[in-house]
């Protein structure tokens, strides 16, 4: 077990909702989420922050939430909107100090809601939330 | 004249004050910045959004953003983290139709100042601060 959490997910020990991963990085939900279906993408080799991600790995990265932007708007969640959110350093919000990016699902007149949902961060069925993800990104456009 | 401000910028007519710009991509400071050095990195081909940008464009243009957040650590703005965002999609807070990066240096302590600019979003000095990011970028670390 590592002592950082997402490289424990990252490995395959520490419990996560997947909805995606390849040989460099893995995606999954987050366990607080701001709206259903807010989503996380990280590099499996540890990096605190984007000055210790390599380009290549901050390209994987980036290219999975680009395409999470266009499957979750073809999922059932129905989003017609995404926030990709790199929060990087502890004086830009990070909290946990293993890169990742927040890929959050947005609909129209959801404002309050989204505004609710980053004081309260409540996931409720994830394990359903999880599915549709994944049922979307098997169909999502290529690009 | 482009009838939108983005591609105009993109094709060299509109107004803006340029820190990078590449075969695909180009990166100014924002005209309503919330920190000092707020840019945004965007494609040259015109996509209102992510679901309209093709991966690799979508590549180049947060590989801009993943220099600029080590650029502006080095740089004399004193970064010590740094936003960045794609609002994309109205519902998403998007508000010029041509999909953009947000790159937001923070410093630690700013949160009544980062706060305070996402209400103000007032510039000064551009020249200046474009000068010191382009200065930066030139002795940016290679990745």
């Amino acid at each position: 077990m590592s002592a950082c959490a997402f490289c424990s997910i990252a490995a395959g020990d520490g419990e996560a909702h997947r909805v995606y991963e390849d040989d460099t990085v893995v995606a999954f939900l987050d366990v607080r989420p701001v709206t259903q279906g807010h989503t996380l993408v990280i590099p499996k080799q540890h990096a605190a922050d984007l000055t210790e991600l390599s380009a290549d790995l901050g390209s994987n990265m980036f290219q999975v939430g680009h395409t999470l932007s266009r499957a979750l708007r073809i999922s059932d969640l129905r989003a017609d909107g995404v926030n990709l959110v790199v929060n990087d350093g502890k004086s830009a919000f990070q909290t946990v100090a293993h890169t990742h990016l927040h890929v959050v699902p947005r609909q129209n007149g959801d404002k309050l809601r989204f505004v609710k949902g980053l004081l309260v961060r409540r996931s409720s069925d994830p394990e359903g939330t999880a599915a549709i993800i994944r049922e979307a990104l098997e169909r999502a456009p290529e690009s």
